[in-house]
């Protein structure tokens, strides 16, 4: 039983796939609500939802005293949207997001300004610090759960090294992210990313030491593209494969396709992915973790993930902590959890 | 780089395999350190080691003022030991322990009693709260690990049911527990047990709706036993297979064996799990989660676990933290790592 002054009050910023899986996850808990939904587009968007107030982002520092919600989820994309949406919405709400992008999270250097930048965990730590919310990013499934899977791993053997593959059957993975890169290539009107993982290279992970293994060992990627009238092919396909950020480490196909045949046959975002961690207890004694992840709907998945973080974030406040940023390397189970503390004692 | 002064002490309590694979792990991380070994045989363990202060159980007092650790890693098996042991050193230290009767932990019913017992989580929980310490329970891999991959993943996919597999392989999977269950019975020099996981009943875990299994669909248990001289080995199998804590819920199938045949065949302690969680974020989509750990040695990895916990609970009683049980529901990835907080960051 949830008593109603505990249930947790969720905004949505942005209303893409991820957004949609977070309401979808947001409906089945008990202890969650969601307040309202903010969108670049309302209108697009009170098509699609009537049981739930749609603002505009314009509205969103008004909603902070008009609508005041204990968690804004962050569901734009990692490419464009949350380096701004981020810091704006960690200076008005608690939030937690998936940004993705995984070198941009400790400070890096931009290759195109040629410049050093304080990256997204220290841009969103400012914010949160400046104004006493509690944030936390990147709480997808990677980096999210696969992340909290690796550091426990390699805790645990130390000296092993955490391996990542996606895309293990043979039509791949769609990629949320890049697909959103590529999406935002001029000359693109939609486009959808897969990863594909190199089984030979699997199994090179299982057998041997910790092999040194470069991104294109272990990936590559297929882009199907539907392009604007009269784009230039060859340069979005250059544009593409050339991306620094999220493609120019792998062999790339890209692939130009009808928005009839996007809908037709890559309307579906299945992925899947695997953490291999092989070590030793002691000399000649393996231990091998594997943990892997199937799924029909990456977005509704990520959404779910995001929305169970949401929780543990609400959960820390309400515990008084206060201007911090926060990741999967700071939540415990049974902050995460919608069990009470009891219950979850009857699953040690 | 460690601090010397920030290097934790640890303190073993019971010096048997789970204490050798602590000892290896101990020994692997630079921000710990062996301060000593305390066994009810200090003889028997000083032929095996010689870098290490050994004392009796009866020093355990005085080793609080004359040795004192961060943390004390009970290694004693969860039959007899530490519901004796854990509460005792919960007075005396911050404790790490590896419990495993999972109905133990909560409040139960005593068969043999016909009385309401507190359950080991409460015990130690009354122990730790009485003089300030910092202990936490059932930090070995089942309990510990899998019981953290299954409250993520059912927090993840509301409605889902974890599912536990062990033994996977043809030879199975030594249980330590099980295997000291059985060792304690009467007439019984040694025992190795071995779980076996039913493969149909894996598929069936995989392709069904959370389907409703006993205990007795999922595993079956082998027995092999060295007999004492004269033993009576129809009562010792009876024994056994009716121990309701370990055995009465499986198909057991008891073989006695020489010490010879032990030693050549049995000295191994290979095990391995799979924990499978699979729900819907929509109608018809689904999402499988699966976590599969394959070890050489049991008992060194869950030393390994065990000492990545004792790091936890020392930095959370570093950081204040008091009079209070935990689980592996209460950890942070950041708290178990040995990296620094900005190491961690990197692996987002």
């Amino acid at each position: 039983m949830t008593n109603m002054a505990d249930v947790m009050r969720v905004g949505l910023v942005g209303y893409g796939n991820i957004a949609r899986g977070n309401k979808i996850a947001i409906e089945k808990y008990p202890d969650m609500n969601l307040s309202w939904i903010v969108s670049r587009d309302p209108v697009r968007v009170k098509k699609e939802v009537n049981d739930v107030q749609i603002f505009s982002m314009d509205d969103l520092e008004s909603l902070v005293t008009s609508h005041p919600v204990d968690v804004a989820i962050l569901c734009g994309g990692s490419k464009k949207d949350l380096p701004v949406q981020g810091p704006l919405c960690a200076k008005l709400f608690n939030t937690v997001d998936s940004f993705d992008t995984h070198k941009h999270i400790p400070p890096y250097i931009d290759q195109k300004l040629q410049k050093q930048m304080a990256g997204y965990f220290s841009d969103m730590n400012s914010a949160a610090l400046a104004t006493g919310h509690l944030c936390a990013i990147s709480l997808g499934w990677d980096p999210g759960i696969f992340t909290a899977i690796k550091v426990m791993a390699e805790s645990f053997l130390p000296g092993a090294v955490a391996y990542c593959f996606y895309g293990l059957n043979a039509e791949g993975g769609v990629s949320q992210g890049h697909s959103d890169a590529a999406r935002k290539q001029e000359g693109v009107l939609d486009a959808r990313s897969y990863t594909h993982a190199k089984s030979k290279t699997i199994e090179r992970v299982r057998k041997e030491k910790n092999p040194i293994l470069t991104p294109g060992d272990m990936h590559w990627r297929e882009v199907f593209v539907v392009p604007a009238l009269g784009a230039d092919k060859k340069r979005i396909a250059y544009n593409i494969k050339n991306d620094r950020e999220y493609y120019k480490d792998y062999n790339t196909i890209v692939r130009f396709i009808s928005e009839e045949e996007m809908k037709k046959n890559h309307s579906e975002m299945p992925h899947d992915g695997l953490v291999i961690v092989v070590g030793e207890t002691s000399p000649g004694k393996r231990a091998m973790m594997e943990f892997k992840l199937q799924l029909d709907s990456n977005p509704e998945f990520t959404g779910h993930t995001m929305t169970s973080y949401a929780r543990a974030v609400c959960k820390k406040y309400r515990q008084g902590e206060r201007g911090a940023l926060r990741s999967c390397l700071d939540f415990t189970n049974a902050e995460i959890s919608p069990l009470d503390y009891n219950s979850l004692v009857r699953k040690i």
